[in-house]
């Protein structure tokens, strides 16, 4: 089975490491705009040869990893080239806005639009994973726009990843995801940066800072190349979820200057519910 | 060696774990204003008997563990009944307010304000652990306030600990712990708040939340009783933070509707070097 990768990084090379697990005598064709990274997932296994996008018309699978910015005119580009038997997929964190330029695309039939809900904060060949698509939450958009054929085939994979599939249309996938990544993602960058100034003599950071600040920031570790094209394509409800937030915050500091403890401490209570919620998320994870 | 601890949650608990596993014969006398607190402690064997605040005078070491807005009468009535021997500690997340009121007590020479740079999300004794004393960072202030006797035997236990000591003043304190701490804990609570009031079903976290969520709000779960007063103690410091913090989101949101994506590719790069100080906080952690 031939399989195609374009964008050899976090998310890219993870998913070679996951087919070569499945699927031991897939070859695996990759591309990178960087030679760095190319040379690098060449060196690691993740890919066996360079893919040419003029030789792609018997591949069972080309992935799509690359920022969102980049995405949509590279996959048109993927789907001009595919034979009908292709599934194409991306795993960006925007979906409204590649459906629709795809929407009218020929070969639409082709393409799933994919969200794994599955990363971590740091980017590049180096940092792929093997388990990274292995028992997670896969969301789907719009799968009757693609061949029955060819979504059974998706499907299929994702079972043998051991996924969980949801199926949002890719409005509603970019406002809830708004709320849970990427105002999480904003938060932490934020968090990072007015510390950073703050503390100009950045030895205070290493002494003072605990565990509670490296789980806070963690996430302000992530690839500026991702990112901003993410808060860029999902800018309607990016700046609604900050808009909100500001808010909270600043009822929040309110209460503080009126030193109201007992809305506080109600307040942190209501908030305290996001312990069942996590523990929610892990014995999700348990059970898979 | 006889032993207080008065509030047996987390803090109090680990530190009496700790104690035990260090000097095996020692006594702990406890005392905790929740009955069920003192019930599951003494269940745990996280003491062995209840303190009598009448009768320490021959305690070696008495720590107070207790929300800060409640620790400056208690440790009141505590220096009130030690001998000259008896160290008495506080580990609360704030020390201005702290240091400033008991200046003048009499028996000023037997306390030492300590903020051991540890913990966890989780409260009660049964979160207590036995090695959140153990290889860390301990913030103390005004040594030079404690009679010489007391203050060796206090190094001498850190020393046992492992720790690495660290002298600070105590507005000093105060104001680098409301970035690198009290700030991260709002951001993590109100990023949950923000979250929750949007997704009124849950059921669309669980499913659509990743590691990067659970991270970033991992802080939500602290206790309302230690945080609200926790604020309010470091007022000035913490809103000055907030504001601080709002105005850099603010201006990424302004950089976002501007589609000034250069902008932000140039400051998540400089956020990035957080990267560097994170690894920093670890090299440290495990050169020790």
């Amino acid at each position: 089975m031939k399989i195609g990768i374009i964008g050899l990084g976090l998310m890219g090379g993870s998913f070679s490491y996951g087919i070569k697990e499945l699927f031991p005598n897939s070859e695996i064709f990759g591309f990178d705009i960087s030679n760095d990274n190319f040379k690098i997932a060449t060196e690691l296994g993740i890919i066996d040869s360079k893919l040419n996008i003029n030789n792609i018309s018997n591949f069972k699978l080309i992935l799509v990893s690359i920022p969102v910015d980049k995405s949509i005119d590279v996959l048109k580009i993927v789907l001009d080239n595919v034979s009908d038997k292709t599934l194409v997929m991306d795993v960006g964190s925007t979906k409204k806005n590649i459906c629709s330029k795809l929407k009218n695309h020929p070969n639409r039939k082709n393409f799933l639009a994919t969200h794994p809900i599955s990363g971590t904060e740091n980017s590049g060949p180096n940092a792929a994973i093997k388990k990274l698509y292995f028992n997670i939450t896969n969301i789907i958009c719009e799968p009757e726009l693609t061949s029955p054929d060819i979504l059974n085939f998706a499907y299929s994979l994702f079972s043998k990843f051991n996924m969980k599939i949801i199926n949002m249309d890719p409005a509603s996938h970019d406002e809830h995801i708004s709320y849970v990544s990427h105002l999480s993602h904003i938060t932490s960058f934020i968090l990072a940066k007015t510390v950073i100034q703050k503390e100009e003599n950045e030895k205070n950071i290493f002494d003072l800072a605990g565990s509670g600040f490296e789980s806070t920031v963690r996430l302000a570790k992530s690839s500026s190349k991702m990112w901003a094209p993410i808060f860029l394509e999902n800018k309607d409800n990016v700046t609604e979820a900050l808009d909100e937030y500001i808010k909270n915050l600043d009822e929040l500091k309110q209460l503080i200057v009126k030193n109201d403890k007992k809305s506080i401490v109600n307040d942190l209570n209501n908030i305290n519910r996001v312990k069942k919620i996590l523990s929610g998320i892990n014995n999700k994870k348990n059970e898979k």
